[in-house]
Protein backbone atom coordinates (compact mmCIF):
# COMPACT_ATOMS: atom_id res chain seq x y z
CA UNK A 1 0.00 0.00 0.00
CA UNK A 2 1.78 3.33 -1.36
CA UNK A 3 0.86 7.04 0.14
CA UNK A 4 -0.43 9.83 -1.80
CA UNK A 5 2.24 12.74 -0.98
CA UNK A 6 0.83 16.16 -2.16
CA UNK A 7 3.69 18.34 -3.19
CA UNK A 8 2.77 22.01 -3.06
CA UNK A 9 4.88 23.78 -5.30
CA UNK A 10 5.44 27.23 -4.52
CA UNK A 11 4.52 29.83 -6.21
CA UNK A 12 5.34 29.35 -10.45
CA UNK A 13 9.69 29.82 -10.44
CA UNK A 14 10.70 25.97 -10.00
CA UNK A 15 13.70 27.28 -8.28
CA UNK A 16 11.56 28.32 -5.35
CA UNK A 17 10.00 24.34 -4.39
CA UNK A 18 11.16 23.38 -1.19
CA UNK A 19 13.98 20.70 -1.11
CA UNK A 20 10.99 17.91 0.27
CA UNK A 21 9.23 18.73 -2.97
CA UNK A 22 11.97 18.80 -5.12
CA UNK A 23 12.45 15.13 -3.63
CA UNK A 24 9.62 13.68 -4.16
CA UNK A 25 9.08 15.26 -8.10
CA UNK A 26 12.09 13.61 -8.92
CA UNK A 27 11.44 10.40 -7.47
CA UNK A 28 7.63 9.79 -8.31
CA UNK A 29 6.75 6.83 -10.12
CA UNK A 30 3.50 8.11 -11.01
CA UNK A 31 2.38 12.04 -10.56
CA UNK A 32 -0.93 13.44 -10.68
CA UNK A 33 -2.05 17.07 -11.69
CA UNK A 34 -4.71 19.42 -12.37
CA UNK A 35 -5.41 21.11 -15.17
CA UNK A 36 -8.11 22.73 -17.48
CA UNK A 37 -9.05 20.79 -20.28
CA UNK A 38 -6.22 21.38 -23.16
CA UNK A 39 -3.91 23.10 -21.27
CA UNK A 40 -0.97 21.97 -20.00
CA UNK A 41 -1.51 22.66 -16.31
CA UNK A 42 0.29 25.17 -14.12
CA UNK A 43 1.07 22.62 -11.61
CA UNK A 44 2.82 20.29 -14.29
CA UNK A 45 4.89 23.22 -15.80
CA UNK A 46 6.56 24.27 -12.50
CA UNK A 47 8.31 20.67 -13.02
CA UNK A 48 8.84 20.46 -16.46
CA UNK A 49 11.79 18.53 -17.07
CA UNK A 50 11.91 16.99 -12.98
CA UNK A 51 10.36 13.95 -13.75
CA UNK A 52 11.79 10.72 -13.86
CA UNK A 53 12.15 8.70 -16.73
CA UNK A 54 8.82 5.89 -16.83
CA UNK A 55 6.99 8.29 -14.54
CA UNK A 56 3.49 7.72 -15.46
CA UNK A 57 1.59 10.86 -15.26
CA UNK A 58 -2.32 10.94 -14.75
CA UNK A 59 -3.48 14.60 -15.55
CA UNK A 60 -6.89 15.48 -13.88
CA UNK A 61 -8.97 17.18 -16.04
CA UNK A 62 -11.95 19.85 -14.70
CA UNK A 63 -15.23 18.90 -16.06
CA UNK A 64 -16.24 22.53 -15.77
CA UNK A 65 -15.62 25.64 -17.98
CA UNK A 66 -17.15 29.17 -17.24
CA UNK A 67 -20.42 28.31 -19.42
CA UNK A 68 -22.21 27.53 -16.00
CA UNK A 69 -22.21 29.39 -12.64
CA UNK A 70 -19.92 28.14 -9.89
CA UNK A 71 -22.86 28.51 -7.66
CA UNK A 72 -25.36 26.52 -9.43
CA UNK A 73 -25.98 22.96 -8.66
CA UNK A 74 -25.31 21.91 -12.08
CA UNK A 75 -21.70 23.34 -11.57
CA UNK A 76 -21.66 21.72 -7.75
CA UNK A 77 -22.62 18.42 -8.49
CA UNK A 78 -20.29 17.93 -11.92
CA UNK A 79 -17.47 19.17 -9.46
CA UNK A 80 -18.30 16.71 -6.85
CA UNK A 81 -18.63 14.53 -9.21
CA UNK A 82 -15.10 14.72 -10.59
CA UNK A 83 -13.71 15.15 -7.13
CA UNK A 84 -15.65 11.57 -5.94
CA UNK A 85 -14.50 10.16 -9.12
CA UNK A 86 -10.63 11.20 -8.59
CA UNK A 87 -10.82 10.09 -5.18
CA UNK A 88 -11.52 6.25 -6.59
CA UNK A 89 -8.92 6.58 -8.73
CA UNK A 90 -6.28 8.16 -7.00
CA UNK A 91 -7.11 5.26 -3.95
CA UNK A 92 -6.38 2.57 -6.39
CA UNK A 93 -3.25 4.36 -8.14
CA UNK A 94 -1.78 4.23 -4.01
CA UNK A 95 -2.26 0.79 -3.76
CA UNK A 96 0.69 0.03 -6.20
CA UNK A 97 2.44 2.77 -5.12
CA UNK A 98 3.39 6.47 -3.37
CA UNK A 99 1.35 8.83 -5.93
CA UNK A 100 2.82 12.67 -6.05
CA UNK A 101 -0.01 15.11 -6.47
CA UNK A 102 1.53 18.19 -7.94
CA UNK A 103 -0.19 21.04 -6.35
CA UNK A 104 0.98 25.01 -7.44
CA UNK A 105 1.20 27.24 -4.69
CA UNK A 106 0.58 25.68 -1.07
CA UNK A 107 -2.19 23.02 -1.39
CA UNK A 108 -4.18 23.72 1.71
CA UNK A 109 -4.58 27.87 1.10
CA UNK A 110 -7.30 27.79 -1.25
CA UNK A 111 -5.62 24.26 -3.11
CA UNK A 112 -8.12 22.58 -5.19
CA UNK A 113 -6.23 19.67 -3.28
CA UNK A 114 -7.91 19.87 -0.59
CA UNK A 115 -10.90 18.40 -2.01
CA UNK A 116 -9.57 15.05 -2.65
CA UNK A 117 -7.70 15.08 0.93
CA UNK A 118 -10.49 15.38 2.66
CA UNK A 119 -12.46 12.37 1.00
CA UNK A 120 -9.19 10.39 0.77
CA UNK A 121 -7.43 10.98 4.25
CA UNK A 122 -9.14 8.09 6.02
CA UNK A 123 -8.62 5.79 3.53
CA UNK A 124 -4.96 6.91 2.47
CA UNK A 125 -2.11 8.01 4.31
CA UNK A 126 -1.33 10.99 2.93
CA UNK A 127 1.61 13.52 3.21
CA UNK A 128 1.11 17.19 2.44
CA UNK A 129 4.05 19.36 1.60
CA UNK A 130 3.39 23.25 2.20
CA UNK A 131 4.99 25.79 -0.04
CA UNK A 132 5.64 28.98 -1.02
CA UNK A 133 2.07 31.18 -1.64
CA UNK A 134 1.46 32.80 -4.72
CA UNK A 135 1.01 35.68 -2.89
CA UNK A 136 4.62 35.26 -0.88
CA UNK A 137 6.03 35.35 -4.76
CA UNK A 138 3.96 38.28 -5.25
CA UNK A 139 4.89 40.90 -2.74
CA UNK A 140 8.44 39.78 -2.69
CA UNK A 141 8.44 41.19 -6.33
CA UNK A 142 6.67 44.09 -5.61
CA UNK A 143 10.30 45.23 -3.71
CA UNK A 144 8.63 46.05 -0.59
CA UNK A 145 7.33 44.45 2.63
CA UNK A 146 3.71 43.35 3.49
CA UNK A 147 3.51 43.42 6.78
CA UNK A 148 5.00 45.42 9.50
CA UNK A 149 4.51 45.46 13.45
CA UNK A 150 0.94 45.03 14.54
CA UNK A 151 -0.42 45.33 10.95
CA UNK A 152 -3.45 43.69 10.06
CA UNK A 153 -3.48 41.65 6.62
CA UNK A 154 -6.51 40.45 5.25
CA UNK A 155 -6.82 38.05 2.01
CA UNK A 156 -10.11 38.15 -0.08
CA UNK A 157 -11.21 36.44 -3.23
CA UNK A 158 -12.15 38.56 -5.80
CA UNK A 159 -15.48 36.37 -6.60
CA UNK A 160 -16.95 38.50 -2.67
CA UNK A 161 -19.48 40.81 -3.52
CA UNK A 162 -18.64 44.38 -4.41
CA UNK A 163 -20.05 45.61 -0.88
CA UNK A 164 -18.06 43.40 1.09
CA UNK A 165 -14.81 44.00 -0.89
CA UNK A 166 -15.33 47.53 -0.17
CA UNK A 167 -15.62 47.24 3.46
CA UNK A 168 -12.92 44.92 4.40
CA UNK A 169 -10.78 46.74 2.37
CA UNK A 170 -11.57 50.16 4.04
CA UNK A 171 -10.76 48.25 7.54
CA UNK A 172 -7.60 45.78 7.37
CA UNK A 173 -4.07 47.59 6.79
CA UNK A 174 -2.68 45.04 4.21
CA UNK A 175 -4.33 43.11 1.81
CA UNK A 176 -4.16 40.48 -0.66
CA UNK A 177 -7.27 39.91 -3.17
CA UNK A 178 -7.11 36.31 -4.90
CA UNK A 179 -9.22 34.71 -7.70
CA UNK A 180 -8.73 38.19 -9.78
CA UNK A 181 -8.96 37.21 -13.34
CA UNK A 182 -12.68 38.60 -14.34
CA UNK A 183 -13.29 39.75 -11.01
CA UNK A 184 -10.36 42.34 -11.51
CA UNK A 185 -12.78 44.91 -12.60
CA UNK A 186 -15.04 44.79 -9.45
CA UNK A 187 -11.65 44.65 -7.04
CA UNK A 188 -10.96 47.80 -8.57
CA UNK A 189 -14.40 49.95 -7.71
CA UNK A 190 -13.93 48.13 -4.32
CA UNK A 191 -10.70 49.44 -3.83
CA UNK A 192 -11.48 52.60 -5.23
CA UNK A 193 -14.72 52.97 -3.07
CA UNK A 194 -11.88 52.02 -0.12
CA UNK A 195 -9.57 54.93 -0.93
CA UNK A 196 -7.22 51.78 -1.29
CA UNK A 197 -6.97 51.97 -5.13
CA UNK A 198 -3.63 54.58 -4.86
CA UNK A 199 -2.11 52.14 -2.99
CA UNK A 200 -2.57 49.05 -4.80
CA UNK A 201 -0.47 46.87 -6.78
CA UNK A 202 -1.16 44.10 -9.67
CA UNK A 203 1.31 41.34 -9.93
CA UNK A 204 0.27 39.08 -12.78
CA UNK A 205 2.03 35.83 -13.17
CA UNK A 206 4.66 36.32 -9.77
CA UNK A 207 7.66 34.49 -10.48
CA UNK A 208 6.42 32.87 -13.72
CA UNK A 209 8.15 33.23 -17.25
CA UNK A 210 5.99 36.58 -18.42
CA UNK A 211 5.74 38.34 -14.54
CA UNK A 212 4.28 41.55 -14.99
CA UNK A 213 4.13 44.33 -11.77
CA UNK A 214 2.40 47.49 -11.72
CA UNK A 215 -0.08 49.99 -10.16
CA UNK A 216 -3.40 48.65 -10.25
CA UNK A 217 -4.38 52.23 -11.40
CA UNK A 218 -2.62 52.04 -14.03
CA UNK A 219 -3.55 49.40 -15.09
CA UNK A 220 -6.27 47.55 -17.89
CA UNK A 221 -8.44 46.07 -15.67
CA UNK A 222 -10.77 44.00 -19.20
CA UNK A 223 -7.43 41.43 -19.46
CA UNK A 224 -6.31 39.81 -16.42
CA UNK A 225 -5.08 36.04 -16.56
CA UNK A 226 -6.17 33.83 -14.09
CA UNK A 227 -2.34 34.12 -12.07
CA UNK A 228 -2.86 38.04 -10.75
CA UNK A 229 -2.97 38.84 -7.60
CA UNK A 230 -3.74 42.08 -6.30
CA UNK A 231 -2.08 43.67 -3.32
CA UNK A 232 -1.96 46.58 -0.67
CA UNK A 233 1.06 46.98 1.58
CA UNK A 234 0.76 47.44 5.38
CA UNK A 235 2.16 50.62 6.40
CA UNK A 236 2.81 49.50 10.00
CA UNK A 237 5.19 50.18 12.89
CA UNK A 238 8.93 50.43 12.35
CA UNK A 239 11.76 51.92 14.81
CA UNK A 240 12.62 55.19 13.79
CA UNK A 241 14.68 57.33 15.68
CA UNK A 242 12.62 60.71 15.79
CA UNK A 243 14.23 63.44 13.83
CA UNK A 244 15.80 65.90 15.31
CA UNK A 245 12.72 68.68 14.75
CA UNK A 246 10.77 65.85 16.87
CA UNK A 247 8.15 64.23 14.65
CA UNK A 248 6.78 62.55 17.72
CA UNK A 249 4.66 59.91 14.73
CA UNK A 250 7.47 58.77 12.76
CA UNK A 251 8.41 56.77 15.68
CA UNK A 252 5.47 54.95 15.85
CA UNK B 1 30.98 45.79 -5.12
CA UNK B 2 28.60 42.65 -3.43
CA UNK B 3 25.23 42.05 -3.41
CA UNK B 4 22.74 41.19 -0.02
CA UNK B 5 20.91 38.37 -0.49
CA UNK B 6 18.16 37.42 2.42
CA UNK B 7 17.37 33.72 2.37
CA UNK B 8 14.24 32.70 3.28
CA UNK B 9 14.36 29.89 4.75
CA UNK B 10 10.78 28.71 5.91
CA UNK B 11 9.21 27.55 9.05
CA UNK B 12 11.84 25.71 10.48
CA UNK B 13 12.38 22.02 9.04
CA UNK B 14 15.29 22.86 7.00
CA UNK B 15 13.84 20.52 4.31
CA UNK B 16 11.42 22.98 3.76
CA UNK B 17 14.01 25.79 2.30
CA UNK B 18 13.45 26.51 -1.24
CA UNK B 19 16.35 25.15 -3.79
CA UNK B 20 16.92 28.92 -4.04
CA UNK B 21 17.81 29.22 -0.70
CA UNK B 22 19.81 26.20 -0.29
CA UNK B 23 22.19 27.44 -3.07
CA UNK B 24 22.37 30.55 -1.37
CA UNK B 25 22.92 28.74 1.60
CA UNK B 26 25.52 26.83 0.30
CA UNK B 27 27.38 28.71 -1.53
CA UNK B 28 27.65 31.89 1.27
CA UNK B 29 30.98 33.53 2.00
CA UNK B 30 29.31 35.59 4.55
CA UNK B 31 26.34 35.17 6.74
CA UNK B 32 24.55 37.04 8.85
CA UNK B 33 21.49 36.37 11.10
CA UNK B 34 19.47 38.04 13.77
CA UNK B 35 19.22 36.70 17.03
CA UNK B 36 18.70 37.21 21.27
CA UNK B 37 21.95 37.59 22.99
CA UNK B 38 22.86 34.27 24.31
CA UNK B 39 20.85 32.27 21.92
CA UNK B 40 22.15 30.55 18.89
CA UNK B 41 19.21 31.77 16.84
CA UNK B 42 16.43 30.31 14.91
CA UNK B 43 17.48 31.14 11.21
CA UNK B 44 20.82 29.76 12.56
CA UNK B 45 19.71 27.01 13.81
CA UNK B 46 17.79 25.95 10.51
CA UNK B 47 20.80 25.89 8.32
CA UNK B 48 23.08 23.89 10.47
CA UNK B 49 25.56 21.85 8.97
CA UNK B 50 25.14 23.32 5.39
CA UNK B 51 27.57 26.54 5.84
CA UNK B 52 30.24 25.90 3.93
CA UNK B 53 34.13 25.92 5.43
CA UNK B 54 35.87 28.87 6.32
CA UNK B 55 31.89 31.02 5.84
CA UNK B 56 31.89 33.87 8.19
CA UNK B 57 29.09 34.42 10.89
CA UNK B 58 27.69 38.06 11.95
CA UNK B 59 25.26 37.16 14.32
CA UNK B 60 23.20 40.32 14.53
CA UNK B 61 22.20 40.62 17.98
CA UNK B 62 18.89 42.24 19.20
CA UNK B 63 20.09 45.46 21.84
CA UNK B 64 16.23 45.24 23.50
CA UNK B 65 15.23 42.84 25.96
CA UNK B 66 11.50 42.41 27.25
CA UNK B 67 12.36 44.52 30.41
CA UNK B 68 11.48 48.24 28.01
CA UNK B 69 7.50 48.42 26.61
CA UNK B 70 7.72 47.80 22.85
CA UNK B 71 6.54 51.56 22.33
CA UNK B 72 8.29 53.07 24.37
CA UNK B 73 11.06 55.81 23.23
CA UNK B 74 13.70 54.07 24.61
CA UNK B 75 13.17 50.50 22.92
CA UNK B 76 12.18 52.34 19.54
CA UNK B 77 15.57 54.32 19.74
CA UNK B 78 17.60 51.62 20.58
CA UNK B 79 15.83 49.34 17.89
CA UNK B 80 16.73 51.95 15.88
CA UNK B 81 20.29 52.55 16.39
CA UNK B 82 20.86 48.79 16.21
CA UNK B 83 19.42 48.74 12.85
CA UNK B 84 20.93 51.40 11.37
CA UNK B 85 24.42 49.87 12.75
CA UNK B 86 23.39 46.74 10.89
CA UNK B 87 22.77 48.83 7.68
CA UNK B 88 26.23 50.74 7.63
CA UNK B 89 27.78 46.92 8.72
CA UNK B 90 26.00 45.44 5.93
CA UNK B 91 26.87 48.14 3.21
CA UNK B 92 30.61 47.67 4.23
CA UNK B 93 30.26 43.98 4.35
CA UNK B 94 28.74 43.54 0.40
CA UNK B 95 31.54 45.96 -0.20
CA UNK B 96 33.83 42.88 -0.20
CA UNK B 97 31.59 40.00 -1.55
CA UNK B 98 28.05 38.75 -1.48
CA UNK B 99 26.61 38.59 2.42
CA UNK B 100 23.54 35.78 2.85
CA UNK B 101 21.21 37.72 5.71
CA UNK B 102 19.39 34.47 6.77
CA UNK B 103 15.83 34.95 8.10
CA UNK B 104 13.12 32.42 9.61
CA UNK B 105 9.89 32.52 7.04
CA UNK B 106 9.24 34.77 4.68
CA UNK B 107 11.41 37.84 5.02
CA UNK B 108 8.66 40.34 3.90
CA UNK B 109 5.72 39.00 6.41
CA UNK B 110 6.68 40.22 9.65
CA UNK B 111 10.77 39.64 9.04
CA UNK B 112 12.91 41.62 11.02
CA UNK B 113 15.47 42.46 7.62
CA UNK B 114 13.12 44.54 6.02
CA UNK B 115 14.00 47.11 8.44
CA UNK B 116 17.61 46.83 7.42
CA UNK B 117 16.12 45.98 3.77
CA UNK B 118 14.41 49.53 3.67
CA UNK B 119 17.60 51.23 4.87
CA UNK B 120 19.63 49.08 2.12
CA UNK B 121 17.83 49.10 -0.88
CA UNK B 122 19.10 52.55 -2.38
CA UNK B 123 22.71 51.86 -1.73
CA UNK B 124 23.61 48.04 -2.18
CA UNK B 125 21.76 45.67 -4.56
CA UNK B 126 19.66 43.21 -2.70
CA UNK B 127 18.22 39.90 -3.72
CA UNK B 128 15.23 38.42 -1.57
CA UNK B 129 14.08 35.04 -1.65
CA UNK B 130 10.32 33.97 -0.43
CA UNK B 131 10.08 31.35 2.07
CA UNK B 132 7.35 29.08 3.32
CA UNK B 133 5.66 30.80 5.70
CA UNK B 134 5.10 30.12 9.41
CA UNK B 135 1.39 29.80 8.82
CA UNK B 136 2.08 27.85 6.49
CA UNK B 137 3.73 25.13 7.99
CA UNK B 138 1.49 25.30 10.97
CA UNK B 139 -1.73 24.31 9.13
CA UNK B 140 -0.30 22.03 7.28
CA UNK B 141 0.85 20.49 11.03
CA UNK B 142 -2.80 21.00 11.76
CA UNK B 143 -3.95 18.62 8.93
CA UNK B 144 -7.03 20.68 7.98
CA UNK B 145 -7.14 23.04 5.15
CA UNK B 146 -7.08 26.74 6.25
CA UNK B 147 -8.90 28.35 3.38
CA UNK B 148 -11.65 27.35 1.29
CA UNK B 149 -13.88 28.81 -1.53
CA UNK B 150 -14.26 32.35 -0.89
CA UNK B 151 -13.11 32.55 2.74
CA UNK B 152 -11.98 35.64 4.21
CA UNK B 153 -8.56 34.92 5.91
CA UNK B 154 -7.52 37.48 8.78
CA UNK B 155 -4.05 37.26 9.86
CA UNK B 156 -3.73 38.97 13.46
CA UNK B 157 -0.65 40.00 15.55
CA UNK B 158 -1.22 39.09 19.46
CA UNK B 159 -0.29 42.24 20.27
CA UNK B 160 -3.15 44.46 19.41
CA UNK B 161 -5.94 45.12 22.14
CA UNK B 162 -7.93 42.70 23.29
CA UNK B 163 -11.30 44.97 22.09
CA UNK B 164 -9.68 44.86 18.59
CA UNK B 165 -8.45 41.22 18.29
CA UNK B 166 -12.39 40.14 19.46
CA UNK B 167 -13.80 42.13 17.04
CA UNK B 168 -12.15 40.87 13.92
CA UNK B 169 -11.79 37.61 15.18
CA UNK B 170 -15.90 37.82 14.68
CA UNK B 171 -15.50 39.04 11.42
CA UNK B 172 -13.38 36.98 9.32
CA UNK B 173 -13.87 32.74 8.31
CA UNK B 174 -9.69 31.78 8.50
CA UNK B 175 -7.82 33.31 11.27
CA UNK B 176 -4.30 32.97 11.91
CA UNK B 177 -2.85 35.15 14.84
CA UNK B 178 1.10 36.05 15.05
CA UNK B 179 2.97 36.81 18.02
CA UNK B 180 1.59 34.78 20.35
CA UNK B 181 4.04 34.35 23.62
CA UNK B 182 3.27 35.80 26.53
CA UNK B 183 -0.30 37.14 24.60
CA UNK B 184 -2.04 34.34 24.63
CA UNK B 185 -4.14 34.76 27.04
CA UNK B 186 -5.59 37.77 25.92
CA UNK B 187 -5.52 35.72 22.53
CA UNK B 188 -7.69 33.25 24.44
CA UNK B 189 -9.76 36.00 25.49
CA UNK B 190 -10.55 37.66 22.34
CA UNK B 191 -11.33 34.40 20.81
CA UNK B 192 -13.81 33.21 23.45
CA UNK B 193 -15.79 36.43 23.47
CA UNK B 194 -15.72 36.38 19.17
CA UNK B 195 -17.08 32.72 19.63
CA UNK B 196 -14.49 31.12 18.08
CA UNK B 197 -12.59 29.49 21.29
CA UNK B 198 -13.65 25.99 20.22
CA UNK B 199 -12.39 26.03 16.85
CA UNK B 200 -9.15 27.10 17.37
CA UNK B 201 -5.62 25.20 17.50
CA UNK B 202 -2.56 25.96 18.72
CA UNK B 203 0.49 25.24 16.91
CA UNK B 204 3.90 25.48 18.87
CA UNK B 205 7.45 25.06 16.93
CA UNK B 206 5.34 23.99 13.95
CA UNK B 207 7.66 21.89 11.79
CA UNK B 208 10.63 22.23 14.15
CA UNK B 209 12.28 19.49 17.20
CA UNK B 210 9.34 20.07 19.67
CA UNK B 211 6.57 20.54 17.61
CA UNK B 212 3.28 20.38 19.69
CA UNK B 213 -0.32 20.60 17.73
CA UNK B 214 -3.37 20.99 20.40
CA UNK B 215 -6.51 22.82 20.51
CA UNK B 216 -6.24 25.67 22.32
CA UNK B 217 -8.95 25.33 24.56
CA UNK B 218 -7.38 22.87 25.96
CA UNK B 219 -3.85 24.04 26.29
CA UNK B 220 -2.09 26.14 29.22
CA UNK B 221 -1.62 29.38 28.77
CA UNK B 222 1.14 30.79 30.84
CA UNK B 223 4.08 29.17 28.95
CA UNK B 224 3.39 29.62 25.59
CA UNK B 225 7.21 29.42 23.39
CA UNK B 226 7.95 32.68 21.33
CA UNK B 227 7.65 29.91 17.88
CA UNK B 228 3.59 29.96 18.22
CA UNK B 229 0.67 30.56 16.08
CA UNK B 230 -3.29 30.24 16.71
CA UNK B 231 -5.33 28.88 14.06
CA UNK B 232 -8.80 28.81 12.88
CA UNK B 233 -9.44 27.23 9.94
CA UNK B 234 -12.37 28.40 7.63
CA UNK B 235 -15.07 26.33 6.72
CA UNK B 236 -15.93 27.69 3.25
CA UNK B 237 -17.69 26.61 -0.10
CA UNK B 238 -16.94 23.32 -1.13
CA UNK B 239 -18.83 21.06 -4.05
CA UNK B 240 -20.45 18.03 -1.95
CA UNK B 241 -23.40 16.57 -4.11
CA UNK B 242 -26.71 16.95 -1.79
CA UNK B 243 -27.25 13.22 0.06
CA UNK B 244 -30.81 11.75 -1.34
CA UNK B 245 -32.36 13.53 1.60
CA UNK B 246 -31.50 16.49 -0.02
CA UNK B 247 -29.61 19.14 2.80
CA UNK B 248 -29.28 21.76 0.53
CA UNK B 249 -27.35 23.67 3.00
CA UNK B 250 -24.67 20.90 2.38
CA UNK B 251 -24.08 21.86 -0.81
CA UNK B 252 -22.90 25.54 0.06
Amino acid sequence: MGRIICAGLGPGDPDLMSRRAERAVRGAGQVAYFRKAGRAGQARRIVEGMLAPGAVEHPMEYPVTTEIPFDSPEYIDRLSAFYDDWTERLAVLAASGDVVVLCEGDPFFYGSFMHLYMRLKDRVEIEVIPGITGMSGCWTGTGLPITWGDDVLCVLTGTLPEDELARRMAGSDALVVMKTGRNLPRIRRALERAGRLQDAWLVERGTMPGERILRLAEAATEDCPYFAIVLVHGQGRRPERAPPEGRAEAAE
